[in-house]
């Protein structure tokens, strides 16, 4: 068999993204393969944290909203980002939650497809893209339907208004082909929305190349924009002149300081614009934005394929109790991989307890996530020994692994 | 005349807030007026905030939704404002944006009221809070109505679901009688949503007494949460049960690990969660919420009157030509004065220029805001007569003052 010690040390020596780990706050001694969970900590979030509260909120206060130009910062995000997901500077914001923004393009959808009410998705999608079509539904506005991902494609009708699917499985890490499926969803006459959440910033996207209509994605996975860090959303141009969403806040208004009584929307993505900006989140997610845009998607997707590829092989040969339910083929999955065990609850937190931080899917998926811009193949080769020693030591059914924590 | 600079050296030194000014990070020479869109930076937030990255995000990493409580804050800052608005624990919630969670409310309230789709406000309501109504008429759902706030009370009628109003009006700082107005609305079989953007923080208000049955408010002003602060939620005990609202995302879902297909919604005001809570303005906000609570809110509501009635004299002998248009009484105004002025824009650009920062609103209102947590008598002095010397010298006639700012 390989010796899969060696070719990781040998693929971290020649890994051109090698460099950029010194970029993030990892403590030595981490492995840390969660980051399609929540990114890490870049090296410089703290600084330019502590500088928005002290000097721009602290010293400027009211006033950066015009001199520091918080005002500006959705849109300026959202050029940030676009780049990274295929699409024009102009045609993403950022703004709210995944959830949130879901719900602006799933009501902008239906209302551009009167008659019909349909939004086809698969079960077991990430739940808040369904729960956000049940919202919509209990309104009286869509009828929500599921079909499985093979059968998608066939379950498009006439009553289908919208196509929404999350572009990468959040559980086994499944692509979809999204010019494929955009293609056959106009061809049904229906729109589409991707959920980018597991795949900015991780997987090559190209939403004008699918000619996709519209697109959500997190902020804190692959882009490393903190707990909870804003979202953003991505509207194709052709749709900007129609657009409409329900939550028609001040921030969407096309004068918001007229103060007028009655709303008129703000040209473009600028109407997705609800609330006031959160100011403190959108400043940390500059900063994890730029570095990935320093890296380079293309270095980014290289990589992530490479570990993967390597951690499949290095768990097939070691660990083959575990099965993994990703696809094979890198090209078809997002930057992780997943793995059936009866005791993947328990085995996660012995790996946890190892400071090899992996995470885990009820009812039974261990995910290990390959965040390219900091994982190196030491860090896969470690989870994979940790595993196969935690294994043949019986450790992983010490009675506190078994305890369930709130957030899993 | 009054000598106001002696009185407002005699109020600072008998002031028993003057102590708490040193728990804000306010430059010295700045007459800091405008708390009331702003909040200015608690001494605490820097230091908590760089905690919550470095500690809790870059060490703790993905493990701090449990070991941090970070999957409580919403509940915990709930817990902790509900006390400065005469709120239980357990019926406030910290989320999303005012906007936001006025679409939450206002649909909750008319899914209570069926066969009434009527949303009544005033014109000149905040704008987002009449705009959040559009959102909702456009789906078809509501039908807003506009009534003079003189005339509200007479425009409840059989087809009201809902009574939405500011408590404190943003412009003018008039305070509607809570009490009085809900219970009008309860006669008429309407429910009743106050936002309290311009009230928590600075001027009683008793929730559960008045017999309310929602409400939102602002983390930035009063609160001192930062720009963009996650806002607050309220919704009376009575109404948990029959509470719906369809921004029903993941985690206002009651087991939202269990990744299951279809909503479920969580108990009480949890099920007013949508998206990912943001971790960086929850804590921003967490210390500015506990200062207020420290200072307490009796001390502050007396304090804020006490400024408040200072500037209002001072105005009245030394600057006549501004028009005030709050009302006289201090038990019927929040903690503002505005004043009209056909030159208001250049005025405040003016006093900015010299360190005295107010705000203007639309078309011709300077107003003066009274933060009574880090304002003291001597700013508000300084208020007035650089004011009068901004008139006299003619200052205010710099063509830059003319110059309109994206965000006024």
């Amino acid at each position: 068999m390989t010796d899969f010690a060696a070719e990781a040390a040998r693929l971290d020596a020649a890994d051109p993204l090698a460099k950029w780990r010194a970029e993030f706050l990892l403590d030595e001694g981490v492995a840390y393969l969660d980051g399609n969970s929540l990114g890490a900590l870049p090296r410089a979030t703290p600084d330019r944290l502590a500088e928005v509260v002290r000097q721009e909120w602290g010293k400027g206060l009211i006033g950066s909203w015009n001199s520091a130009n918080w005002i500006g910062l959705p849109q300026k995000l959202g050029t940030m980002i676009a780049p990274l997901i295929g699409a024009g500077g102009h045609e993403v914001i950022a703004a709210d939650s995944v959830s949130v923004n879901l719900f602006k393009l799933i009501a902008a959808a239906l209302a551009m497809r009167p008659g019909r009410k349909v939004v086809l998705s698969e079960p077991g999608n990430f739940p808040t893209d369904l729960y956000m079509v049940q919202g919509l539904e209990a309104q009286g506005l869509a009828e929500r339907r599921l079909a499985g991902r093979d059968a998608v494609a066939d379950a498009l009708d006439d009553d289908v208004a919208l196509l929404m699917l999350t572009h990468v499985h959040y559980k086994t890490g499944a692509m979809f082909d999204m010019a494929a499926l955009t293609a056959k969803a106009h061809e049904a006459g229906a729109l589409v929305l991707w959920d980018l959440s597991h795949s900015a910033g991780a997987v090559p996207v190209d939403l004008n190349g699918a000619g996709a209509d519209f697109a959500v994605g997190c902020g804190y996975k692959y882009l490393n924009g903190g707990p909870g860090a804003p979202a953003f959303a991505y509207v194709a141009e052709r749709l900007h002149d129609a657009l409409q969403q329900p939550l028609s806040g001040w921030m969407g208004h096309a004068r918001p300081f007229a103060f007028d009584d009655d709303y008129a929307s703000a040209p473009g993505v600028d109407r997705l614009l609800c609330g006031t900006p959160p100011i403190l989140g959108l400043s940390a997610l500059q900063i994890g934005v730029n570095l990935m845009a320093k890296i380079g998607m293309e270095a980014l997707v290289a990589k992530s394929r490479q570990l993967s590829e390597f951690t499949r092989a290095a768990m097939a040969g070691h660990v083959p109790e575990l099965v993994c339910i990703s696809p094979e083929d890198p090209a078809m999955r997002g930057s992780q991989l997943s793995y059936r065990h009866d005791h993947a609850y328990e085995l996660c937190q012995a790996l946890i307890a190892r400071r090899v931080i992996g995470d885990f899917r009820a009812p039974d998926v261990l995910r290990l996530g390959f965040a390219p811009a900091y994982v190196s193949f030491a860090d896969c080769w470690r989870a994979v020994s940790e595993l196969r020693d935690i294994l043949d030591s019986g450790e992983w059914q010490k009675p506190e692994y078994a305890e369930r924590a709130t957030v899993t």
